[in-house]
């Protein structure tokens, strides 16, 4: 398991983060699960923004190095620095391929509950739950525009459009399910959601986060009875 | 107005926030608001948590050093060290004292609307509310547990139990107000609040945080017709 503190300081993270860890978390990235399905290993461009994607998540962004990513990504900095040039560059495409993996879950709404738009909403509400409780490290793209503060850095451009696809997609659930006041459910909705991740961060295991599927649903049918 | 870029390496903030800026966010601090009733000027200790808690809270925890603290509080590495220890230590203070002044709230609360609680608990809608307009930076509690990965991180024991005591507070409020299911409303409306906060960092300035007091109201009513 990583326990790599933030002490703010990447160069100590490589220190800090035992071999045996780094061992068992680079195991974990090249195992069997992550070569292609013809068997063929993934490329160290893959890697790396796995490795990253995982750090950034669970360790926070500003705590984690380059160093430390192409290590996990069993590569080096040079290939990491050839394939994206700087740490936020990655960064930046990791957030974007995290916000095209999100609209996914739309696309298996939909396979799942055919032309049962409640049906949907209520998956929906299931799918979030599930986030909550498998993933108490929150969201890669609310946790980029936390630790960026400055609004015109370009992390905020690419997590404010993802949230607002996002928004716009529950948004059309919502109204194909016939609810008729549908953009603010979806914004009810989107706000018991992101702070129930904050929240299992925040407040301990059995903090509100707890109630997120029960608030969600007394939100919806509060929204059906209009 | 402060520009500090998250470039996670403290020893560059000081070099990156120029000259004028910090000139103008030290006399902020040293203006005449923040002397003393009897007109005389804080002392270094109580100058150190201000500029820590407002460096914190707008630029991020790893983004900010020591450096920039003692020198936005007028005074030196030293004199921080004296009074705190460490970083971390102070970090600690200062999310104490926040904790503290968020608890004035229920007290300010009772004060406008005596023995009216449904009125406390709408006024505490409308709080909630200016707080999000107000305060774009969100709360500096659950940024530290967002910042912190670690869970046996002091800063998580604070962060939880301010948060369990707000929570305590807000359910106690809801059943004062009639409400039968008050634990429930309380964390369904601390959802939205939390939700909001992250809101406003992440989505842009029309996100569902602009709802956030219509959805509170559609709760509270969901729950009072129970």
């Amino acid at each position: 398991m990583l326990l790599i503190r933030n002490i703010g300081h990447s160069y100590w993270l490589v220190t800090f983060m035992s071999r045996t860890d780094l061992a068992e978390a680079t195991a974990a990235l090249t195992s069997p699960d992550t070569t292609t399905a013809g068997g063929e290993k993934r490329r160290p461009r893959e890697r790396i923004l796995d490795s990253a994607t995982e750090l950034f998540r669970t360790q926070g962004i500003g705590a984690v190095g380059v160093e430390i990513i192409a290590e996990l990504a069993n590569s080096n900095k040079m290939t990491l620095y050839r394939h994206f040039g700087s740490k936020e560059e990655l960064l930046c495409v990791c957030l974007r391929q995290h916000a095209d993996q999100v609209a996914d879950l739309w696309r298996s709404l939909e396979r799942r509950f055919p032309g049962d738009p409640k049906g949907q909403l209520h998956a929906w509400v299931e799918e979030a739950t599930a986030v909550i409780f498998s993933d108490s490290s929150a969201c890669l793209l609310a946790n980029a525009a936390v630790e960026h503060k400055d609004p015109n850095h370009p992390v905020h451009r690419i997590v404010a459009e993802a949230k607002e696809k996002y928004r716009a997609q529950l948004a059309d659930l919502c109204r194909r399910a016939g609810i008729e006041q549908a953009e603010e459910l979806a914004d009810a909705l989107s706000l018991l959601f992101e702070g129930a991740r904050i929240s299992s961060q925040s407040s301990g295991p059995e903090g509100p986060h707890q109630k997120l599927k029960q608030s969600c649903i007394a939100m919806i049918n509060a929204f059906s009875h209009r």
